[in-house]
């Protein structure tokens, strides 16, 4: 069976709380809930954390050993060469997601550092976003 | 049964003929059917054109009529704002699929004109892009 | 009698179905109707094409043997060499028009290629830019 | 009957005696009395200055009453900020025209800070900028 | 009675010690002492961190709660579109602050990518900006 | 006494009449009667002027003789060189004050020439941004 | 016999009526007249047109069979990934040239996105660029 | 006998009270006696103002008329295209001066928007650069 | 016996693992317990963190009383402010070091934002640049 | 009998012993024996010097009296203001030549400072870049 | 008697034969020859040399014993890190000089590397340029 | 045994002379014998030049015969693609060295042209520098 980690970076633990009309008002545990139901033959594990550092340590100890990641770096996409390096420097596949469409949102959220290190990437379909990620493993 | 629009912009017709190791070697008339097969509970259509006046034309014609568009308008992708005003018009849904890695290539295939405009944009899965964007429909 | 060309580039044949807030509701056809009515002593001729190169030949046709033409090139001001290379060739006198104020909105609309080989340019009055257009020749 | 302001910045005191080839050389004054003859259904007043500041007392004197105004900012153009936030302070329409056509000068010339605030912009067809600018009321 | 977080970033628990030139000699702890003695009236917190995750965090913890933050964020306050999400994210409103005159210093110290979604910034009185912003709630 | 003067720049003279939305609706006049009767120990004085050079003109004639400038230089605080050498000039502290967040406005408004030279910034209270400052003296 | 392709893009049919200053006054099928004649050894086409997507439908139709294609895409030069993409993707060897000096013209002449994928280029020389380029085969 | 006009832009006033280390600490009055004494044969004369349309109407009074202006713009030099334009459009020469080395301080003031359109510019000679400007008359 | 923290950043706890065509197939901790023994007389320590927070807590807490710090900030060498200032703000002279040619890879790995607070720069000789620096203690 | 030299910038006389996989195998000296019997109507010189004020003064030099020259400056093509003022102080034309196609290397080498002097370019044909540069003439 | 050297880069020795509608027609020989008249109590030298290291030798061989260099650096103004190093080492003060005013030239001449590090800077006076910086020592 | 060079670019032969709070009082002679001295097991070669060409000439005559170059370029550092183009071209590995810590002066010091060219960079050690570079051989 398949082993795949969703990761959440910052202030995505908030989501359901926070600016509801760009995120929905859903949280992420009880979408977590339906995935796993959803996706009954993938062994699916999920990690949130604030700290930049804390998501590389969980990148670097699934990333030789995991069948991907599932990974929404949130305001770290666009700024941290560290977090790219860490994708760059495990063999388990990252997949890229975005709950919004960050294109539609302001310049500095156009950029991902990270992007070119990944199997793929999959932008603005909101929770399905992480659906669709799951579905291309 | 929803209506999908399969939309390939400029030298996505020398799928399987041109730049192998970028593209993989299958041509996209292939591909199509075997998505017609498993995807047979939506009506699935498909046009290619290298005239990107002729994609407006297209973008036009299905886009207050159709349920969907999947759309990878190759080079036009990054220097057509007539293609993204087009995208903005119409009233269905536009995904932006690209085969390839595009934030591992050449930088002025980093930015999209287009992708503020599209419900989700889905990128490097290879062909598997087209399947996963039929998946989010 | 003068003779006038009115030439409307991409999206152009979309206006009164198309973002109403920003381009009002009236379509342009029965707009052309009323001009034709309003200047009467000026032979008006009506051109629309969302193909940049179909542009360029009509361009090509009259702008030898017309006495203007009055030109919204849509989202390809902003970026055809091509275009305004075939505004700076011709001899008739070209007017480049804007329905909305495109200082107002996004950062690449401010950008004229063709502006500088205009006889004038004439912004942001909705259909009345045309009919300012007309009044100058 | 309508009062609109014709309002004029730096230097274009001087029309008819500086640079014919770009201006033209008749002065401003003989063809504003033309126009007070042609537009005889207007109240129509003139106003110079070559400080910024006091084209800004201007505009807020007369902005919250009169029906028009027909702005040459002149060198302000391009670099007021002030200037720009006073045409958006005040409640009466500012059409923003041009002599020459700015974009077949300088690059400095091709931005203007005023437009986006502005109910249009006309540039480049001489002194009749003014009289089409007149006839958008 | 109202409760206020102090939350000062990376470095900034060397204050006292550290380029004193620029910061000036006396540590942040009695600064804070004499904060509560001269505010009896409000409920003063204080953290300090190194990490930007941890900043996250408690903005997190206080930032539905409690009725303001004074965040002086040091070097995250240029780089960190993390922070800058978060005090989006919350409720409570967020003073920034900063000891020195940024303005006067290198020129990455002039962006700030959170004062945007701050209630409103202070900057340049030295520990008296903390004073000033406590003063504003 | 300390002797303190409030000089407003462009447009200022407006507040209350404009743009409410942002600056609100009370205008300056009322305001600095109450902040009179506030700070009754300090010799308080107000000049605006929409005119750069008169600004500059009253930042010399008190410049070397006042306790404090609290300036308020609208527009031309981020065009200004020659006010930005004004403040440099004199011996007068002058504390740079913004009603509205001008980071949530339009990118134009995030520089500012003469922060600095200023003792201090404080920008996006409202009018509370004069009563800091004043608070700062 | 070797064959090759001369493609010549936008407005190049107008050569010998337009701005004579810069191309001369002859016009271009004169000059493939005389080519035929000269290189009587080489089986020579030539195609022309103002549509992008149409000279690229013409690299496409020749570009696995012809010897060479020789190739002055006016102003699609300096904006056209689609062109570009399309020259990288056959495998005829492409020679891009140009009649004038571009670099002595506009700024936004200086660039070729299609540059990179060619064989070779040759700029300035006049009709005789073509001439110089069929020597290269 | 030659007419020249000494133009001084604003807080050149200060000179002698001002930054003394970077102007030195005497005052242009007594400089402009000495000046006068030392070039007898010249009719000289001197204006100061703060105000950029006061400098633009002095050049517009005196610049069809005197046989020099010596123009020290100060700040005006790096953002005023209304004073460049009125340079350009006088017929009297115009030399700028600078009394300071304006290449050793801040990056804004390494360009001038009115140089171009001057005689010649002289540049980091103390009050020094007044006298050389005077000898190139 | 003078006191030295090599102090590693993100990821390279992962040398031997990763990339081993740009790092070399050897762990860090081997070469750890080489340099130890041929620097016997000087007192060597170790610590490695993917945290930014955490290398800046290592910096402070030895900042003020080792005699050096050999410090790879791998990817926040490129993006940290934060840790520059912990850099500038202590003591102990710091060595920035680099195991590859950072001048051959991504231009974003070509900028240290701490290099100019630091001692000195070696870069590119592989696991000998912590040597090298070593010896320049 | 026309005279032509054959002049060669910084580094190009190791061709055929340095990276040959840009540039061959073959040295200069060779080819230009080959050069000579093959046009032996054309009175042809060699010149290659590493200095670039030398490769000025030979430009000096002949550049009144023989026909043509034809130039690759290696990496002063990119950089040289001296030597594209050069060409331009000369009346003798220079045909600009490069053996490889500079548009496919660093980005750096994509600009020519003189290449706006040269009667035309032509790049990227190896050593035959040099034979078409003599056809030219 | 004070010891000065005139000191003149690139192609300055061609004056009088190359671009006369720039630099007039008189050669530099015949100028210096007045300029040692005039000039009877300053012991004038003079040296040109086309390569930029000469220029370098010269300057040291001088910069610590003669009185004064005026120095006219052509090209190398705008590109020489090397000569601009070399201006700043030396304890001779230099002034800067231009024939042309190269403001009103192409944009790279706008930029002087070495004006900071110069005593003063004289442009666009034409030889009066050196004239009147001899008159400034 | 092993033959090194030293290779010094411009101004550096006024070491000792010159900017001394920069490099220091001392000579590169002096240095040049201790060096000897203590690395006896080192053939060690020296040469300065202040001609670009001059290097690139000293580059190609040891560069296929040295066991290494130990480079400080100076200026060149910044500017010279010619010299990059040198080092990349010889098969002898270069050592780049600086003095001063240039990321630490002025922002055109930062970047190194030849740097990716080169087998190590050893910045800001003082004459150090040196030493660690001739220890990495």
């Amino acid at each position: 069976m398949k082993k795949i980690l969703i990761l959440n970076g910052p202030n995505l633990n908030l989501l359901g709380k926070r600016e509801k009309e760009i995120y929905g008002d859903s949280d992420f545990e009880h979408f977590f809930e339906q995935l796993k139901n959803d996706f009954s033959n993938i062994e699916l594990y999920y990690y949130q954390s604030n700290v930049e550092g804390e998501l590389i340590n969980k990148l670097q100890e699934v990333g030789f050993e995991y069948d991907g990641v599932i990974f929404n770096a949130g305001g770290y996409t666009h700024t941290s060469v560290a977090i790219s390096d860490s994708v760059a420097a495990i063999s388990t596949p990252v997949v890229e997601v975005h709950i919004s469409n960050v294109y539609d949102r302001e310049k500095y959220r156009h950029t991902s550092l990270m992007a070119k290190n990944c199997k793929g990437i999959i932008t603005g379909f909101g929770f399905n976003s992480y659906r669709l990620a799951l579905t291309s493993f």
